[in-house]
C-alpha cells in the first residue's frame, strides 16, 4: 500500500473498488484444463464514458477490431473477456464469433433488466493465435456469468483470475482518492510475454465524473509511461487492449491532472506486477537512459538495451558485462558520442566516458533487482524501460508445444 | 565442394588458396587457456589493392578505427588479428596499443626483408569488450608469427584456427575460377553471436588483378547479401570487420561481374558455416519474405521475424506456432495487408490469407533445418535472412560470467 497526499494505492482491490461496478469470473470450459476462463466487468452507471488503447500490430485479433469500432462512440456498458483463445488470424468467421459474443451478452443483460445493445460492449480475448473459439462453451457461459454477477459479491478478484493465461498470480490495483473517488484495475500478461497464450489485457474502472475525452487523455498519458515502457521480449501481441470505464457514481469531477495522476498510479502498479510475474523472470531490470537529446531518443536507447538478448542473458548470469550495454546502445538510431557514455549498475560505475571503470567486473548483480543507468551526457532527455532477464525458464515456457 | 560453370568452391582451403598469400597462426599467450590467439595474413604482391567494410555500431573498437583509416588508402600488405580481447571501450590507451601492434609488425616484416609501413597494415581484435590487451604477450608474438610465416607452409588453416573464440570449428572457403584465378577466405563469429567474446572477423584474399574500387564494389555487394543477412541475435558488435586483399599474382583481370560472383560465393559459404556453428544452435533457419513492395521492405520483415524471441523459442521446441510469425511481421514498419499474408514451414502451408491452414499444428519441424516462407502478396520484393533458434544452449553460453 502506498499513501500519497492525494490518496492511497492498494493491491487488494481491482475493478470493483470504484462505486457502481460489478464483475464476475467463471470457468466456462473454453480452457481444456477447467480453470476460470470468462470474465465480465459491468458498469451500473449513471454514466457510461469510456476510452481504449489497442495494439499497434497490423495483425489485429477480431475482438480488437470489434472493440476499436465500439469505442468510437466513447461509451461502454460492459466488457466481456475470455482466456483460452486469442481469436486472432481467424478470418471473417472469427469476427462473427466476437459479434455473436457481444450480441449474446447484450441479450443476457437485457433479460436481467438492463437494456443493453451489442454496440455498448467491448470484447477481449487472450490465448493461442490462430484457432476459432469454442462458441458452444462460450455462449452458455455468457448466460451463466451474468447470473453469477447478479447473484452476489463484487467479483473483481474472480474476474482478474479468469483472464490469466501463463500468469502465476492475478494482478489488481486500486487508487482511493482523498476526495472520495476511485480508480481500479486488473491486468494479465505483458507485451507478448505470455506469447502463444498471447496478450496484455487491462481493464480500468472509475467512479469519477469524466467525459470520454478526459478518459482518453488520462489513458494515453498513463499507457505511454507504463505499459508502453514494459518490454519483456520486444514482441507486441495481436490482442493488446487497455480499457477505461467511468460511471460518475461518486459524483466527483476531478481535474484532468488529478484524473491523470490516479490512472497513472494504477497503471504503473499493474505494470510493475506484470514485470514481476513475467515468464521465466529471475531478475527485475529497470533500464534508464539520461542525458539524451530528448525523451524520445532516451526511450529508443533504453528499449534497444532492453531487447538485447546478450544483455539479458548476462543479467540472468548476474554478470556485470557492461560492454554488451555499450554495444547495444551503440547500434540504436540515436545521437551519441561513444567517448561520453557512462554506465552504472545498481549505483556502481562500470564505464566512465566510454572506458571501463576500476572494479567494474566485480559489481555484485546476484540480487533480484538490477538498475541500469546510462548517461549519454548530450541533453536533458530521460526515459526508463522495465524489463527482465532472458533465462532458461523463458526458453522453457516459450518452446513448449502450442497445443 | 560445389562446381558451377565458372569454377568450384571448396572448404578445405582458405586465405592461402590464391597465389602469393602467406598466413600463420600461433599461441602468443593472449588467451589464458593457451590456445592459438594470433593470426597473420600477408600479401606478397605484386599488387596491394584492398577494401573493407566495418561495423555500423557507433561504439567502435580501436582496431576498427585504425583499419578504417588505413583502408582509405585502398592498399594493404598485411592483416594481423588477435582473439582473446576485443580492445573495445579501452580509450586512447587502447588505440595506442593497436598503433603499436601495426608498428611492431611493420618493423618485423621489414627486418624479414619486406619494407612495410604501419599504414599498410590492418588490425583486427576479438574477445571480451572493455579490457586492455596484454601487450607484453602480443608484441613478442608478432616477431614469432613473422618467423613462423617465413619458415614454411601456407598456414591458412592455422590462421583460421587462431581467430576462433567460442567457435567450435574454423571456417574457411575458397573459389577456384576456371580462368585460373582464385578467391579465398576465413571467418569467425557472426554478428554478436559470440558475444562477450565479440565479433565477426572475415579476411578474404584473391590473386586476381583488381583495383581497390573493384574490390570495394565486389565486397559491398557480397556482404550486403550474406553477412548482413545473417542474424543470430540481432546484436552488432563493436569489432565487425570484413577485409578483401588482392595481389594480381594470377595475372588475370576478371570482369566486375565475375569478381562479384566469386567473392559472393566465398562469403555465402562462410556465412552458412557461421550459422551452422552459432552458439547453442539446434535449428538452422532460413526466413524468406516474398511479395513485399520492394527488397528493402522484404528484408525488414524477414529481419523482424528472425529477431523475435518467441518465434525462435518456438523453433527450438519444433513448434509450428505460425501465429508468432504473423505477430512479429505485423509490427514491422512495412506495408502489409493482414488478410493477404500466407506462410509456409518447410513447404507446408500453415496460414493462407491470414487464416490458419488445415493441419497447420501438425507440421513436423523436428529436423535441424527450418525454411519459413512468408508471402505478402503485394509486390515483387524478396529477401532471405539466415538465423537460428533460441535454445537453452544459447542462454547457457551467454550467461556464463565474462571473466
Amino acid at each position: 500500500m502506498t499513501t500519497s497526499n492525494d490518496g492511497k494505492l492498494v493491491r487488494s482491490q481491482g475493478v470493483t473498488a470504484p462505486l457502481g461496478f460489478r464483475a464476475a469470473g467463471i470457468a466456462a470450459g473454453i480452457k481444456k484444463n477447467g480453470k476460470p476462463d470468462l470474465a465480465l466487468v459491468f458498469n451500473e452507471g449513471p454514466d457510461y464514458s469510456a476510452a481504449g488503447v489497442f495494439t499497434r500490430n497490423k495483425v489485429k485479433a477480431a475482438p480488437v477490431l470489434w472493440s476499436q469500432q465500439v469505442l468510437t462512440g466513447g461509451r461502454l456498458r460492459a466488457v466481456i473477456l475470455n482466456s483460452g483463445g486469442a481469436n486472432a488470424c481467424t478470418g471473417p468467421g472469427g469476427f462473427q464469433d466476437t459479434h455473436a459474443t457481444a450480441e449474446e451478452l447484450a441479450k443476457a443483460l437485457s433479460n436481467w433488466g438492463t437494456e443493453t445493445g451489442a454496440g455498448e460492449i467491448a470484447v477481449c480475448s487472450t490465448g493461442l493465435i490462430g484457432d476459432r473459439l469454442p462458441m458452444d462453451k462460450l455462449i452458455p457461459g455468457i448466460t451463466e456469468i451474468v447470473h453469477e454477477m447478479g447473484g452476489g459479491l463484487s467479483g473483481g478478484a474472480e474476474a482478474a483470475r479468469a483472464i490469466m493465461t501463463t500468469d502465476t498470480v492475478p494482478k489488481e490495483a486500486a487508487f482511493h482518492h482523498r476526495d472520495k473517488w476511485n480508480v481500479g484495475g486488473m491486468g494479465k500478461g505483458a507485451g507478448m510475454l505470455a506469447p502463444s497464450l498471447a496478450t496484455m489485457l487491462i481493464v480500468l474502472t472509475t467512479d469519477a465524473v469524466a467525459t470520454p475525452q478526459q478518459l482518453d487523455t488520462a489513458l494515453r498519458n498513463a499507457t505511454r509511461l507504463t505499459f508502453d515502457r514494459l518490454d519483456v521480449d520486444g514482441s507486441t501481441s495481436t490482442n493488446d487492449t487497455v480499457l477505461l470505464l467511468a460511471n460518475g457514481a461518486s459524483g466527483v469531477a476531478p481535474s484532468q491532472d488529478e484524473l491523470n495522476a490516479a490512472v497513472y498510479a494504477v497503471c504503473d502498479d499493474i505494470a510493475e506486477q506484470l514485470m514481476f510475474d513475467a515468464e521465466g523472470v529471475t531478475k527485475r531490470v529497470h533500464i534508464t537512459v539520461t542525458g539524451a537529446l530528448d525523451e524520445e531518443q532516451a526511450l529508443i536507447g533504453a528499449r534497444a538495451i532492453s531487447r538485447d538478448s546478450l544483455v539479458k542473458t548476462a543479467f540472468f548470469g548476474s554478470d556485470p558485462n557492461w560492454g554488451r550495454v555499450l554495444a547495444s546502445i551503440g547500434i540504436a538510431p540515436i545521437e551519441l558520442d561513444p567517448n561520453r557514455i557512462s554506465v552504472s549498475f545498481n549505483g556502481s560505475p562500470v564505464c566512465v566516458d566510454g572506458v571501463g571503470a576500476p572494479g567494474a567486473r566485480e559489481v555484485d548483480l546476484s540480487g533480484p533487482d538490477i538498475q541500469v543507468l546510462v548517461e549519454l551526457n548530450l541533453g536533458d532527455g530521460q526515459a526508463t524501460i522495465r524489463t527482465t532477464d532472458l533465462s532458461h525458464g523463458y526458453v522453457e515456457e516459450n518452446s513448449a508445444y502450442s497445443s
